[in-house]
């Protein structure tokens, strides 16, 4: 009899997220199959390739235009993703990028307008907690009505160290752009100014450590955001988000708890793959059954492309030490209910 | 280029359990798609089997000898377990089967004596806990030796309702078999005897419950585990292991919670779909895994075995209000390690 | 202007939870003072007596009949307590027995015809857990209907560890009898019949340790209790009241969490004094207040005695490894309501 | 035999607080009584003191010089505390004022200067949560190191409602002042400078609310209060010390949980008696034994001075809508260790 037709995916880069990914189309997920990828660090990317059976090709482009490619997952280094994205939308081919959708705010406008000319949805971009299950139940909370309108939402994004190479503005495009896009996804609205403040530095910091970055809301909800890249004690994403009438809250996942003389012990996830494994998993799979069905629920290029301008505003706003307000085109109307 | 090879997998019975699998392989998991489906209920068979593109067969038997079908999930009344795992022994396929492995001690064995036989593992009983991430961090606690040596676990395992043709003793076959395997799992001892005790009836019940467990194993460590198949509320399976030195607790998941003016509330799993969903996915991703490897790390044809030959003791400990003994056999040497 | 009257207490015994009692009174809660205080050991009587300006009597009943003595608090070995107790009956004068009320049944009966025979209520015996917050919610969510009605209580009953003259009846009648008073107080009936089980011996306890306690009331609820006096790990009191709509449950006060790179902590209580200290509190000011206005809300001498023949089952049912049967006298009307 | 000495107390306010600390002083402490009461509120003042057998006198400073008073608990409202603090340092009277210990700075500072002159510790501010054991939990463990340094401090205070005649200053005056004065206790050094934000007003406030106050203290620390006082659900006081190598974090009190088809719901505190009636216990009666020895451990004028000049340049803040920087006096060396 027939087996199912399974879709052909392509994986520029094979770092860290890119070989996770691959690994998980490879090994957990339904109706996929790597089939080409490409990385500069060709022998990484051989290794990865020869793992899952694929093949590797010696450019980006190569992969996008590979006959054999379906659909197209992103992973390259974020200033490479805009130019990639777009060659997919020219190319017609589905692409999943991680995020940031760009690292410029006219370059992530670029993409929404090049998808918009194409006049079909082909760009989902990998906000991965909004299939977080506690992240959703968050979400119904508000929604349901039960704790009345959204007012302030707290927010604590902690990393257990990062590498030498981490610059303060990073805390911002790299940790709390998570946070810009579960604001606005909860919220239904858009960031409209940004503050961001920081004081005494963590010992284990090269850079301004933890940081407070603030948010105003259209309507005028406010968010506190904690970045602490340093935290030494695990990774910790929290989320409380104040209605007028009560407030829900997401917590750290707790299986189980171990009590000994030394008092009551649950665990704190190690890092995001612990945390966030299943996220990335219904994630993936969900956008490999929109590239099927053509309907994607996760974040649009639309979404993309706010977050990178929140994200922009932040980085001024650290810089020069005062709020900085958000600035985004109209929204387009192929964007609604999207 | 090649897209990787994809298993073919038969389905008997595709009721609840059955129904869930299949949707599952189909449309959640790696390396495998439904080719063959047979269920009594032809017409219910002839949905699920289109639903996923795979074929209808007139018996079980037709499923296990189909050529496009290199494993079997068997998910029909437990009656007939024993014979449609033997069958696939002698046909030498890798068999999933749904707990229970049989019906009786003796045709248990019957499963054990034939894979002894066969001289390598084709079964696997679907005993999902051991797949579920707060039994395996409780059973770490245990392994690691922070908690001291086991003395106690202490277990409750409620349903909120049962069909009215819930028999009492179906509370031991049907739902205390997973206490009694998590029990041997976690301990890694067989249980020697098993008491039942009742008292007051619910009222929402037809039959004796809330009923309590006893089991006593090897060591003499004391497992109570109460029985409720009416407690109305939700699904709610716990189990604290208490050791020489400290103890470990499986919890309800908890994601996210509620604050209003009526309290903080958390939600409690409606069923054992939503408490073990991830638990289910793991084991059969697991299985589909070990059939092309041959290694499989769930419960064997020993642990059906032996989880049949306990709740057997447990139903008859019921029906004369007394302590059962457990008679085993010998184990056989091809399951050590297993 | 004219100061309120101090009440004076006589206190017959000065051992750990003797001077406990003195301290409170007479630093900690209002309208009562220390007055005279003995214990066969002498020098102990003395410091104690000291500090808190109280004098020392040569045996107990001069203390019982030391006209500075308006109520007497009884902290001698249980072996004393009726004797003692029907000694203040005579007197008149208000006891707060501890725990037990005697040693045996009947002296504990002894002491409710006496309380019957003097027709007022004199003696409230020293149940503490009554007075506790989370007890009384536990009762209140059984009470308020909300949780139907009860049908199992599941209770763990731990200490870190026990002097080497601990005996293993000791774990029913000095920790076990605390889950019998709190059992009939929640439930508001009798226990009927008790069984008790051992296994594997904790190899820091010198008898047998853990054991478990099952009792059974007039109504038909099953009463689980792990006693388990050698835990290790800190002193930990837990119930879970099951119901048929729901179940209600005793939670280890948790006022802060420290969160490192070892995980989430939060404490375990130490001892008794941690654990129940507030309620000690609570416990001790409304006898002083009952003892004004002649009126009181704890533990009667009708409880005490039905602990004491239940506890007196519970040695039976260790000791002869059956369940006994609990033979309580038909409850006095002056009872009723008390 | 003689009874013990009871202090008698002066209380100058019989409002809501001013009678919860009568009645627990009458009713459930040690070694006080209360003696002389004032209010403008005469009859009132007049139902308080029969209730506990005091005097009512015609004006604050009859409590003061009333031979009968031995110390002075100031629960009047706000704006006289520090003419009646002054006048009890004036009599050589101890004295416990609720706060604020002043409404101006400068008012304030005269407090600190008169008993600095008085040259003995006359004066304790009443900021309870100092005898929290949640907050002397999270004290514990930054003192312990085990966090590490001191670097964020988030806190929420949330208050049901609030009566028709609250405005938002006070917010700052009456709320905050709390997390002003935690925080500067937690941390051990000075708050330097202040910033209020607020934005979407929630329907049930007449003013802005929530609002969020931002802290910087001397060596960096950034402290985020969320002050909510229409938050609808309950009393709700939360405060995470976030420390260079972990955090700790004061949870709502939890007792107990009850389970129905509803969820898992435990309580949250009604209002500011349930949730810190203990620790007001555990203040005025560390007071009453302070006065006898002279020995205070509770906030004293200085504390009391800096919270007023903080909330000063809170409130100055808010209506200036810009950050504020909090100038204090050298802190005189009478206080260095107190």
């Amino acid at each position: 009899m027939e087996k199912p037709v399974t879709l052909g995916i392509g994986v520029i880069g094979t770092g860290n997220i890119g070989t996770y990914h691959v690994d998980r189309i490879a090994s957990r997920l339904s109706g996929a199959a790597v089939t080409a990828v490409f990385d500069v660090a060709t022998e990484r990317a051989r290794e990865v390739a020869e793992s899952v059976g694929a093949a590797t090709r010696d450019q980006d482009l190569d992969v996008i235009h590979d006959p054999g490619v379906d659909a197209v997952v992103v992973a390259s280094p974020g200033h490479l993703h805009a130019d990639q994205v777009l060659a997919c939308i020219e190319a017609g081919k589905p692409v999943m990028c991680e995020k940031p959708l760009a690292t410029t705010t006219s370059d992530a406008l670029k993409v929404v307008e090049a998808e918009v000319a194409a006049g079909r949805q082909l760009v989902q971009v990998g906000f991965m907690r909004r299939y977080d299950q506690g992240y959703r139940q968050v979400k119904e909370a508000l929604d349901s009505g039960s704790i009345g309108e959204a007012l302030v939402i707290h927010a604590v994004h902690r990393n257990p160290s990062v590498p030498e190479s981490f610059r303060e503005f990073m805390a911002i495009t790299d940790s709390v752009v998570h946070e810009i896009d579960t604001s606005r996804w909860l919220l239904g609205e858009e960031i409209v100014a940004v503050t961001v403040r920081s004081g005494k530095r963590s010992p284990h910091a090269l850079a301004k450590d933890p940081q407070l970055v603030h948010f105003e809301t259209e309507s005028g909800v406010l968010v506190d955001v904690e970045s602490f890249v340093n935290c030494q004690y695990g990774y910790d994403v929290r989320c409380e988000l104040v209605g007028s009438e009560g407030y829900a809250v997401l917590e750290n996942p707790m299986l189980s708890a171990s009590v000994t003389s030394g008092g009551r012990r649950t665990t704190v996830p190690a890092d995001w793959r612990e945390r966030f494994d299943s996220a990335y998993g219904a994630e993936l799979q969900a956008w490999i059954d929109g590239v099927t069905t053509g309907r994607y629920d996760g974040a649009s290029a639309w979404d993309g492309y706010a977050a990178t301008a929140v994200a922009d505003a932040g980085v001024r706003a650290l810089e020069e030490g005062r709020t900085v307000a958000v600035d985004l085109v109209d929204k387009p109307s192929f964007y609604a209910g999207r």
